[in-house]
């Protein structure tokens, strides 16, 4: 692929790519030396069960691999087994090596779903950061400055409300940074929180003077009401493992705004072209497109079929009108029924429509032309595409 | 020693013991307990060569040396052997282990001329600290808070001040304090700069669930000039390996003001008992009592009859008055200059004083009764212990 062409779907749905210029020059590197980037992404080991919002990074990874590149799925364990050191937060245990192994295969798992497995390194950060001894850290620690930590947003923000900040959480950042130094990153993905940590990947690549990575930053995916983040606790999510039915229902609920932005950081479908198509036949396509990828091909169709169904069999109007009929010795002939309520005009035209398979209660085909309704109800009663009814049986 | 004699002692020219009432409760535990406190006081590896102001600190630990105490003498070599990690102070080179050895052997040689060995425990922090991993080192980090650091003076002033703190230097004081926690320090003793990073001793072992150590700080000792702390780079100081006559006679130097301070902070000769000495005579048993200490038995007695031979033969008063007399034949007798000057009624007492040893001229001795002064000049004759003029030959 032409690094013209590279730029383009990298450039993709990004916040900010930086340096400026940065991307375009280390991909010409990388075609001139014939070599693949090497395009670093860090993930959480506490939380495999991912969902859409994750998966624009990944995408974003899946991309790059599309262009030739070599995707490092890093696996931020070290700091996981170490937990929360103030003690305070009682739902952040430390992780052992096993769950850490046993959650890294369950990323897989979904992230091998988006992702070439061939085009990527799965690592571990314990690999290097496991063997630190303290002095090492505090020879880090030394290549940044309490003044540019505390400008962080959300270090800021806590400092200045008075809130406690514990000191290791500066070391955080840096420790992140090191993985850059330590694989060699050319590039490194994140969403907007983290562009503070990747920048100083670059400012601690310099000081151990290795070429400075590229970093690009992702915006959040906002969850299924279109306000806040997708997140799990929200409940506002499509989980990458859920069914296939329940993601297309998912997707189908959401607002037009909000598929546009889905087409953008979750596909690489041209956007124009989503934009030519009818709302509705587009969310059906981006929900089939979802779940194609996470359930393997032709469950896209399937769960749109399903959908379809469902939906037209739950299309029942706001405005049905309750009618009460008398029952004749206990029983209500459905035929009577139809002509009595006016749904029909006659008799003749009420057993027509029955025999034709255009007549459903409760949401069940009724074909039998001699079907009689007990006393009760009421009975939802359709007949044909339009015409509904709630009917009491006295 | 009663625990009240122990705590008078001690208490001796201190800044601060905390917290209050600490100190006696610890020592009333050590006599009930029937075993001695460790007092840690740190030390830095790389300026072994002490002047008075160092021992201060170790003054004060050979008096709870005196009460009974085992002193844990901490050299500070973990952080030593990494240097400046920021590599911006070009003057603090990484020590390797040997120099660190060799340190240690000076200090323990200018050490011991105050400490008793025999209850002196010399450590170095990198037994505990070298062992600590990057992991361990995030896991201390997270019980101290970057508000309560950034609360430290200099720390203050300079994040004020918008000069730049690196974050290594934030983590110095966590492993100080992790000393103290390693070490089962019952007291720990400090300059006063050193208030913060002591008490962070306190926060530490308490976080790893143990006793508190108590906090002792002593003043800086100011320098020879009675304004400045005492510091090599001001040329303002006394050096513990510096010779006899040297130490003696700067201690001389200094005013009857700065006597009584270090009276206070660098011996334990009781103060009233000093202040009615005559000043003079103080200074000289200061100045003899600190030479002894350094140089031995003796030597402070050595010291002090040569300062005052010495002191004598310069005693030259500000008003000597200026003579001029005439040669004879391009020579002027000396009992002559001393009859014509005044210096004698006649030339009978002159010869009768000269045969004494009661004369001499430029600081020499002068016997001979025939001596002949030439042309020029000016000479200045002392005869006996007052009398001077300074004689021009024309």
């Amino acid at each position: 692929m032409k690094v013209q062409e590279q730029m383009e779907l990298l450039s993709r749905g990004t916040l900010e790519i930086l340096p400026a210029g940065g991307l375009e020059e280390k991909l010409k590197a990388a075609a001139k030396e014939g070599r693949p980037l090497r395009v670093k992404a860090g993930f959480d080991p506490t939380a495999p069960d991912l969902h859409l919002g994750h998966t624009v990074l990944i995408e974003k990874l899946r991309q790059f691999q599309h262009c030739g590149h070599t995707v490092v799925f890093l696996i931020g364990d070290f700091t996981g087994t170490i937990g929360d050191p103030t003690g305070k937060n009682e739902t952040r245990p430390p992780l052992t090596h096993d769950e850490v192994l046993l959650n890294a295969e369950t990323y897989k798992e979904q992230v091998f779903k988006i992702l070439d497995p061939k085009h990527t390194e799965v690592r571990f950060n314990s690999e290097w950061l496991g063997n630190l001894t303290a002095a090492d850290l505090i020879r880090i620690a030394g290549k940044a400055t309490v003044a540019r930590m505390l400008e962080r947003d959300d270090f800021e923000k806590r400092y200045k409300g008075g809130q406690s900040i514990a000191i290791h959480e500066f070391l955080y950042p840096l420790v992140q940074g090191y993985d850059s130094v330590a694989l060699d990153a050319d590039v490194e993905l994140g969403g907007n929180d983290q562009k503070f940590n990747l920048l100083m990947g670059r400012q601690l690549q310099d000081a151990y003077g290795k070429p400075q990575q590229v970093i690009l930053t992702m915006p959040l995916l906002e969850g299924l009401d279109g306000v806040n983040k997708m997140s799990k606790s929200l409940d506002n999510y499509v989980g990458v493992a859920e069914p296939a039915k329940e993601q297309f229902g998912k997707l189908m609920s959401i607002s037009d705004d909000l598929m546009y932005k889905y087409y953008e950081l979750l596909t690489d479908i041209d956007l124009d072209e989503v934009k030519a198509m009818h709302p509705m036949e587009a969310k059906k396509r981006l929900a089939a497109t979802i779940v194609e990828r996470f359930h393997g091909e032709g469950a896209g169709e399937t769960a749109r079929n399903g959908f379809e169904a469902q939906f037209a069999r739950n299309e029942i109007p706001d405005d049905v009108p309750d009618v009460t009929l008398e029952s004749e010795n206990g029983l209500l002939w459905i035929i009577r029924a139809l002509t009595q309520s006016g749904m029909t005009s006659s008799n003749g035209e009420a057993i027509r429509m029955v025999k034709q398979n255009a007549l459903s209660i409760d949401g069940e085909k009724v074909v039998d032309k001699d079907y009689q309704l007990k006393p009760g109800g009421p009975y939802l009663l359709k007949l044909g595409k339009r015409k509904f009814i709630n009917l009491t049986v006295s």
